[in-house]
């Protein structure tokens, strides 16, 4: 078999500052050894993925030609970027094919003609060069559409339960919590009997989780948050939160909340409870700064949360029981609906641009790089 | 042996928002089992006694009467003290004594007529009943004033250095640097050969610590601060910081000072360097809130740090070599000098209280409650 080619998007950051977003073509030789050759059949676009292919760039006023977006990045953003300037950055956290060739090994052999679902970067691609002992086969009789976000999102929120079972705490605090990770959080919950505050932004969202059977569900838009906030943390008992937002005053709100439930009835100490409060904050919806008033004792912890260096500490067994269990409830607890479906080339229209990257909670893109 | 009476500072906060800071007397049973009777010698007024004796209470305009202090705690404080309400809680975390009666138990008895230091708690008092499992025999010749401060800043600042190792980290940056503590942290990383970062408010303070060795010492009053603060960081690899001020942007610009340093020569990843990099809250100089641009990737972490609860973490060995190196350096390497010394009464007198209470750095007050 000879060389393959396809289509795939490149993002590159300039030193005067333009960002270049553009499809281009590109050889895939032959996959050797342990690689498969993967034909990309469905690709989401998560909020991770935004943060490469344009991050802060101003997508309203760019030009946009065939196959080619150039941008302007706003100046405070590239000092932040410097390190990627001048790099071709392929995107695409993860997605589902078909495996069309295979290197020697068994372990790829064995996967040749099968449908998998992978995470290696690059996914927004016609084909993808892959580690067979990296990726999923997924169950006969799944769809590309089923298995295409089946790492980034359900992994996420299986980490979230094994983080708080790790670090014994019994109860957790999610917000943004009407994301498509956030239902899924909702659901993984209810079937392994963890209480869940969820914090949303308005009473649709709301609505949303409560159909879903969420118990604790409080909107932040509302005058009585703070002391809904209060009786949830009391009632379940939280001592851990996952916080996707970033900027502002909800972690510190939500370590104060648990700080208040934690005191009562406690013998008084200036130092606060020495039961540790703890809030992972693993997204930036918000990327103002974060402002802790530290009205919550001297037992708290904040820190970044990422799936990949957790999946590292958690070890081979625990990566696999979180797999198995993605694998076997791919259509119910880990299900991804899909607001539309983009070819590569749509990814790069004025339309589609401002439509996904707006990040409207729960709208969630695929792109379909074969259709 | 009957009851010994001895007089004891007090510090209550009234509802109505009225804190009374008064000097009663007690009678102290004879000790029982393990307990000794101490006559409390020195005890220093450590900045983590003067949150609970006058916290933030209007001292300025307060009544002083005959050993007797009445202020008016500010309303936002007293919703963070509400369990303290009607409590007359001792203060005097620790100090150094004799012990002029011991239970039946061995370990008491073997200290009777012997010098000793000790953190119990409820040290600003003539006399003081305390668990001789929890004290220091201090060395032959050793006085009261020398063994005062054995524990608090000592034990802190060894701490500091159990973490960073505890935690893999090989160089430490620390705030307020030319605290006392400060001061003993320079000479135990320079005994130990570790890589100090020492941030200082003045020239004034940046000199006091060159005088000690310290090598890096960087005066974030300078214009040049943020430049020099990523050289230091750069030239010692620190990935730890201790700060004893919480409120305002230092934290976070230490912690985005370690993410250039490492982010320096490696290849660009949209979620920062991988190395976790650890700011530790251990004061309050500054009770603003503390502000974090997160300027520095996802493997970050910000929290409390406290010392009994990390002496519980250590464990029993740990404490114990920490306690041996104390003591064979009481008059050196943790050596505390005095400001000046204070009866119980002047503890309570307005001219007292304005000096002590400024908490000037460098600037520590013991108390002789027998003198």
């Amino acid at each position: 078999m000879g060389d393959m080619r396809g289509l795939k998007i490149l993002s590159t950051l300039a030193e005067d500052g333009h960002l270049t977003v553009e499809l281009v073509e590109e050889n895939l030789p032959p996959p050797t050894g342990h690689e498969l050759l993967i034909r990309v059949e469905a690709t989401p676009i998560n909020p991770s993925d935004l943060g490469l292919l344009l991050g802060p760039a101003d997508v309203e006023n760019a030009d946009y030609g065939d196959g080619r977006i150039v941008a302007t990045m706003p100046d405070s953003a590239r000092r932040a970027m410097a390190a990627r300037v001048g790099q071709a950055l392929a995107v695409g956290n993860e997605g589902a094919g078909m495996v069309v060739a295979a290197g020697d090994a068994a372990q790829a052999q064995a996967l040749l003609g099968k449908r998998v679902s992978c995470v290696p970067g690059g996914m927004f691609a016609q084909y993808r060069l892959v580690d067979a002992r990296a990726v999923m086969a997924l169950p006969d009789g799944a769809s590309a559409e089923e298995g295409a976000s089946a790492f980034v999102n359900p992994m996420t929120a299986l980490g979230f339960v094994e983080t708080m079972r790790r670090e014994g705490h019994e109860a957790i605090v999610h917000t943004a919590a009407a994301s498509n990770l956030g239902q899924m959080l909702v659901r993984i919950a209810r079937e392994d009997g963890i209480p869940l505050v969820n914090i949303v932004r308005s009473q649709a969202q709301a609505a949303t989780l409560e159909a879903l059977g969420a118990e604790h569900v409080l909107d932040s838009s509302r005058a009585d948050f703070h002391d809904r906030l209060l009786a949830a943390i009391e009632a379940t008992g939280a001592t851990i939160a996952f916080d996707a937002i970033g900027g502002g005053t909800l972690v510190g709100q939500i370590l104060h909340g648990m700080e208040q439930a934690l005191a009562k009835g406690a013998a008084y100490s200036r130092y606060g409870s020495d039961r540790l409060k703890q809030a992972y904050i693993y997204g930036a919806l918000d990327t103002t700064p974060t402002v802790l008033t530290r009205s919550f004792g001297f037992s708290w912890n904040v820190g970044g949360w990422l799936l990949t260096p957790f999946l590292q500490r958690a070890g081979a067994e625990t990566v696999e029981r979180m797999r198995r269990r993605v694998r076997d409830n791919l259509t119910t607890t880990f299900a991804s609906p899909y607001k539309a479906r983009l070819s590569l080339q749509d990814v790069l229209t004025r339309d589609a641009v401002l439509t996904y990257n707006a990040r409207r909670t729960g709208e969630k893109y695929l792109i379909v790089p074969n259709g």
